[in-house]
């Protein structure tokens, strides 16, 4: 038997998929897909779950007052780890990889040490941040986010779900208040393994997504007061039409998007018109535009865009536009060293690979301002996401996983 | 005392005044305006004041059996009838006078011959027809369409409500199940007084709308089926927009109508996306389209146009677009003598005119093909209609009744 090397250890698929697979069946809905919202009676099985492997591979699992849990295999030296991280908790309709990918992929790779018996210098921690979806409890990504002190600990502790229920109460009940200080652990360095949620990978036929960054995100209501009026007597010059005016933007929207180009996008994805009759102009319409961009100037630009845009639509339609913010989160960017290192990596492993941003949030961006940070894409089929249906195919998590391997201990064999 | 003539004959505005507020006391609604939907027990408390009314003048008043109110008044010689008629139902949210102005003007034309002592040649009949409004029971314009045999009376009959109340046994319970048969009297000409209902009149200043004809109506829904994908992950050039390609139905509805101008409105009153998400993209859009014209050919050149415009979306988004007409109808002529006739009319009372279009459907459309019919608009404040704001100033009401009493009688000493 040859000494095992850093270079040629890999993940145990069987073992990666039949933890996914077994963590799916808690809170398992009809048909596919999980429900496991925050700090529900479902969120504690899995929790139990994850904690169990975490036992079971002979790791020191902290519980922090926020919930998260934090598993470490210690290094030869005592240093910060290189943390592996990501999120257990679900959507109400979610799938099997968004999240558990990261955590349970995490624990493979402290499987894949124990099996080979190689140790490297510094420990390795893998942590399951609490509600990172946000789907109960806003705001989304909040165990990262009090980790990292970005959200005050005793905030999150107070906010309330849609039925009055409180995070620090639930955390009690399903027995995760934990005593460890949330940001107990300064990691070395933070990645993050996720399933894509969007189309690109598949559709342009490659593997591996070297996750540069997280898009900067900016969320405008708009709300339309034009005059109501009958659809048959009112000529077009004599007309305020908020339904119009609505349109009207959206169309600009997507004008707008194509203008800056790269990476922009823009979505009008809540459109109501009051009162909305088949043969009565609208008097009122409620529009929300979502713009996002990996650059900052860029997603300024389209915002000032927008803008102009609606300012000119009010003006000519006659109809008053009042505007509110909903969401506004700057792009974040991560280190080159660490996006290099896993595009190398990647190449390394004969995978075919893509730089793109992250449209969405994730626990990895709250690392990001604090130590060196990345993430590790693998396709989407169909894009679908946040969905029953989200399928990622084996050999594309073996993939993901077998990078983020060979990162993580490169980084873990650093000084 | 000099003896009466036709040409200084005057309508009595205190008693027409009178009479439409009285009527307005059935079915009143708190802050104003009036609730008497077909059929209901507020339209029967309003049918029993006009049928009072009526019979008080000394009038022959029939009911048919789909519940029309036709009083005659003979004249010297037994000739059809001179007809004035409208509605007294409204809609749920009705004013004081969409129909009942039709109505109440011609019982004082009556009373302008009544006190005055002149008697036509021909008999002059007011009609009051049912459902005109189609709020409770569609179709709208029942009781003219079942009078002139456009739709049939047993099919009208068994029309359901939303709760499934049937017209017939409706008619029965508010006992205006008449037993004459419907059509009994074909008129000699048919006018109808009736509020704008548009801002027209208004906004130009002018005090009669000489009307020409109705417009034609086009109405179709289109549902638009896309791709539902994340907001900030899924590129521009990879959507399947529902939410993007409805918006831009309604932008090109709206060029249409400026490409093809005159009298063609376009108006996009319905937009429902699904899952209505500010950070997903559409799956499905439910729009419709209303199109109007008084003009045939320039109608179904803007169905065309809209048709070219929908399918190149559709292409260019890669969304399928299914499309169902929800309501087509002609355009209505009136008889250009009967046009003629009130443009002469008004001028010789000294009030201003504009010829236009009735932009909405009204009884006197179902009599345009089987006698000479006209309409004479008065202004609507605001251009507000279906609404307990509808208002139309006492001098407008009085200037557009006297107009009808003079063209009336014109009419009723023809041979």
């Amino acid at each position: 038997m040859s000494e095992p090397t850093r270079k040629n250890m890999r993940i145990d698929l069987d073992s990666l998929m039949n933890r996914l697979m077994t963590l799916g069946q808690d809170g398992a809905l009809e048909g596919g897909g999980v429900c496991r919202l925050a700090l529900s009676d479902t969120d504690k099985l899995g929790r139990d779950r994850v904690i169990g492997w975490m036992k079971e591979l002979g790791l020191t699992v902290s519980v922090d007052r926020i919930g998260n849990m934090i598993a470490v295999l210690p290094g030869k030296e005592d240093l910060p780890p290189v943390m592996i991280g990501s999120h257990i908790d679900t959507v109400a309709t979610g799938g099997l990889y968004d999240g558990n990918l990261g955590v349970l992929s995490g624990l493979e790779v402290i499987n894949s040490l124990k099996q080979s018996g190689y140790i490297p210098r510094r420990p390795i921690a893998v942590g399951a941040f609490t509600n990172e979806e946000g789907s109960r409890f806003a705001p989304d990504m909040m165990g990262s986010a009090v980790d990292r002190g970005t959200l005050d600990l005793n905030e999150a502790l107070a906010i309330k779900d849609a039925e009055g229920f409180v995070v620090g109460e639930e955390l009690s009940r399903i027995g995760y208040a934990g005593e460890a200080e949330p940001g107990h652990i300064t990691p070395h360095c933070f990645f993050e393994l996720h399933v894509e949620q969007g189309p690109v990978l598949e559709e342009e036929g490659e593997v591996i997504g070297v996750v540069t960054g997280v898009q900067g995100i900016s969320w405008t209501e708009f709300t339309i007061t034009g005059v109501s009026n009958h659809a048959g007597t009112t000529p077009m010059r004599l007309r305020h039409d908020a339904g119009y005016a609505a349109a009207a933007i959206a169309v600009a929207a997507r004008r707008i998007a194509g203008e800056i180009g790269g990476y922009q996008v823009a979505t009008v994805g809540v459109t109501e018109l009051d009162p909305n009759l088949v043969n009565v102009i609208a008097r009122t319409a409620r529009i929300t535009v979502d713009l996002r961009n990996t650059d900052e100037a860029l997603l300024q630009k389209a915002e000032s865009l927008l803008k102009a845009a609606v300012d000119e639509i009010a003006e000519s339609e006659g109809v008053t536009i009042s505007s509110r913010t909903l969401a506004r989160f700057e792009p974040v960017a991560f280190a080159p060293e660490m996006v290099d290192l896993i595009e190398a990596t990647a190449k390394d492993l004969g995978l075919s690979t893509r730089r793109m941003p992250s449209g969405a949030g994730h626990d990895a961006q709250m690392f990001a301002p604090h130590c060196p940070t990345t993430m590790i894409f693998v396709p989407s089929q169909g894009g679908i996401s946040h969905n029953i249906e989200e399928y990622t195919a084996p050999e594309h998590l073996h993939a993901g996983a077998n990078v983020l391997l060979q990162a993580v201990l490169a980084k873990a064999d650093e000084e």
